[in-house]
């Protein structure tokens, strides 16, 4: 069985959907990897076959994303809260401070772990207003001697994204981009680093991505642990050791299916119109609510409540009946969330309106 | 298609085979788990279905290998090399040392990896005679404030083993064992610490296993990266940031499928019996050379040269004709090796015995 016979729309913020093409690809070569008599899963990772794979991988990404010469990417194991330490490790030198624009949850952990190896200092903090809306940041914000800037572009918790990417140049901007890479179109050389864990728009958890300046590559002069350290990883390829597989072959068949569908420019198009259609019900309705600022409204993540908060269970065995799977929220923060990443069709996005509308009139 | 239409004998060190009946239940339930509409791949590592996976391979491999109540049994990203930098964060305070027995390319890097961040003393150094055999450690060898003492059980790459599990009480045992877990019975209580990478005996790369003794957990008292900090992983139950959720998954199924065929003491035995046929016939023949010592021969994998060596290959070649792949031996120091991890049926390693005849024969 190569085809799905029955295909819920699921929700979930990550691990979550993947595109259905690409699932099905998966399963028909599954046991018998382009005639070898063996999964891609099983051969060695110095294997012809694997190597090809990850060549394509790191070339597909690197082409999707347009990233230009003077950077180097690579896969590492283990999703964003590696480089949550990583980033200290690799960027600042001993006592030298980073600053961070705290728009939620993700921002606030990556902060506090930064700061068990170095000073760090808050530039902005979203707790007043629950995190509702994300910040301008400029650089007349950026500490004197800060070694870099770290923001989170999508917060998938809250539901909240930067519009705009801000516009830093006192200092290499960081970015965990986990739940937003590759869902719309963005310049990378603005940045210093872009790290994202696999799990929303690029495959299995357990792999993540990183694209770094070259001259960054080898800033600390710090002893960094093997698997964290980025100038090894670059300088081996991502194959220092033996790297998640299986995680880079699924990761290479999403980044075909994006290319062959128009690539970042094309799903960004297609993220929009899904995002608005349920945003627009949201707006028009007081049964249910969307606490994030217009302006600061995740593409991929939206978060919304009932109105009356008693009705979630009810809301949630509802969805599911209906093949609406993960869309309760964050366990933090409770209400709902729907996340829409790259593979969420247009299909799920009206199926779920259409079952909220119904939900609000039946109740 | 979730049944094998053709199926090689795949002697790779890893990523390697894995066992068949657990491939084709993979690709029976990837597009839909247990009826759910859609691969556990995507489901959330919070959902239900997802901690039902985590737990049941957790206790799965308590089980297997008898895992007394004194030991944390764990999950983290990223394979051996991980725990290289991982073992002395975590179990060294600043400035003590510890003590390794380098038995070859594995055990050297792991001391290597140490001396980043404290001093460490060799005990053993198998150099001399190219790591063709297991030294026998005992407690007089170790150094006084040696806070552990490090193993590699198996030698993946030169093909050696402990026969007799060293008896050490003056320092906590730590072991190294990727590339033999779950293949023979070990008393655990023996060790401080046993570590391995999932790419053998235990599922996809990308994921290792820890099983560590509970007042090891901060011996410490370090900062250590948090996808690195045993006690953190623990207290959380594997679960502080995603894990990597369809590597454990596969894990769970490599682990049923060892229950139900007799757990560790059966495919002791039949690890022992094939590891018998092909070492016999090296014995038998000068036309190959098996280097390492009787007593020091790795049962998972057996190392061979030809006597001739400009018959290599042609010798591999033939063997991929015969659907007999990844014979060839570790980059680092060439010749051939059959790694014949659980999951290698008996009629693999009679198929490739066959062939090594019939190879001496024709040329």
């Amino acid at each position: 069985m190569s085809k799905f016979e029955r295909r819920i729309y699921n929700f979930c913020a990550g691990p979550a959907m993947l595109p259905t093409p690409v699932m099905e690809k998966a399963a028909s070569e599954f046991l018998n990897y382009r005639g070898s008599g063996m999964s891609i899963m099983e051969d060695s990772h110095r294997g012809k076959l694997f190597e090809e794979v990850l060549d394509r991988s790191l070339s597909l990404l690197k082409e999707l994303l347009s990233v230009p010469e003077n950077y180097e990417i690579m896969f590492l194991s283990g999703g964003a809260s590696l480089h949550f330490s990583a980033l200290p490790l690799n960027l600042l030198k001993d006592g030298e401070s980073a600053d961070f624009a705290v728009t939620g949850i993700w921002a606030k952990k990556a902060m506090e772990e930064a700061l068990r190896f170095n000073p760090v200092k808050k530039i902005y903090d979203g707790e007043d207003h629950k995190y509702t809306e994300s910040p301008e940041l400029n650089d007349s914000m950026v500490n004197p001697g800060a070694a870099y800037v770290y923001i989170t572009s999508n917060n998938t918790l809250l539901g909240t994204r930067y519009a705009n990417i801000p516009n830093i140049t006192k200092a290499p901007l960081i970015a965990d981009m986990t739940s937003e890479i590759l869902s719309r179109k963005i310049d990378i050389s603005k940045f210093g680093v872009i790290f994202a864990g696999a799990q929303k728009n690029i495959g299995p958890s357990g792999l993540s991505v990183l694209i770094i300046r070259k001259d960054l590559l080898r800033r600390s002069g710090r002893t960094v642990p093997i698997l964290m350290d980025y100038a090894l990883t670059a300088k081996n390829k991502s194959m220092y050791n033996t790297p998640p597989t299986y995680s880079i072959y699924m990761a290479k068949l999403v980044f075909e299916w994006l290319k062959d569908l128009g690539g970042v420019e094309k799903i960004e198009k297609i993220n929009e119109e899904k995002a608005k259609i349920l945003y627009d019900y949201l707006d028009t309705t007081s049964f249910y609510n969307a606490p994030v600022k217009p302006n600061s409204r995740s593409v991929m993540n939206v978060v919304f409540t009932l109105h009356d908060k008693n009705l979630e269970s009810k809301f949630l065995a509802g969805a599911e009946e209906k093949g609406l799977h993960g869309l309760e929220g964050h366990r933090l923060v409770g209400g709902l969330r729907a996340s829409i990443y790259n593979s969420m069709p247009k299909e799920g996005v009206i199926a779920l309106v259409e079952y909220m509308k119904e939900f609000e009139k039946k109740v």
